[in-house]
């Protein structure tokens, strides 16, 4: 288990990679964001992008979830606190593999138990940032 | 249909309600932010929040639902474009009714064919704020 005085400032952290099918899209969406560009084929195929692109939320999902098996699962997590500057630069669409990366930004102390854990998160479609967000998340100091 | 021109600055909309459920805060996490205070009921009553809390992504997924069902499918949306100060200012968990509203701050010209409509939505819980964030989408303008 890492605790914040375990982190680094200024490294980056390889996540790992997710595929998205547009199943999963058309899943994703149809629960949380059922607009026509993310469930419907023939509506997507009319629009602006020209076919099905994932919602943000989605791509947001994937990435935490990126984050969470790649590397929240060895911290000391106490809990996420605020997401600021999330842009969706580039449409994510069915078949893309997405990678995931998270910088350390800074370990700010927040007294005897706890830091807040600055982070620079960014989701990969090859070499275009497909989603990238400034979040802040509590972790742990190592006890005693 | 609502186009840019129909949007109201310094309105304030009542987007309905949503029941969060364990379940659903588990099924939820388990996908997309399987940590342990939101898939393990005992690992969570061991935590600081004292039980199950839903992930913050789950809760903004929730108020993207409560969105678009109760106004983006009314509205030309093209595409949502950004996401800031994403702040989650109080747990959400297990049974609670959660109540969204968003708030057209400003309509911004963008080009011929759209607008970049500047929003701030809220996700309450009885009078406490949960989660809230400022967002733009592009909306259609009137065609012809």
């Amino acid at each position: 288990m890492l605790y914040a005085e375990d982190l680094v400032e200024g490294v980056t952290h390889e996540l790992g990679t997710y595929l998205v099918t547009a199943e999963d899209i058309v899943e994703f969406a149809s629960r949380w964001d059922p607009q026509g560009f993310h469930v419907d084929e023939d509506v997507a195929r009319a629009g602006v992008f020209g076919g099905l692109i994932a919602s943000g939320i989605h791509s947001l999902a994937i990435v935490q979830r990126l984050a969470v098996t790649g590397l929240f699962q060895k911290w000391a997590v106490i809990a996420g606190r605020s997401l600021t500057d999330l842009q969706m630069t580039s449409p994510v669409r069915p078949g893309m593999e997405l990678r995931g990366t998270l910088r350390v930004d800074a370990v700010e102390e927040k007294g005897p138990d706890r830091a807040l854990v600055h982070q620079s998160v960014v989701l990969w479609h090859d070499d275009t940032e497909v989603l990238r967000y400034s979040g802040t998340a509590y972790v742990a100091r190592r006890p005693g």
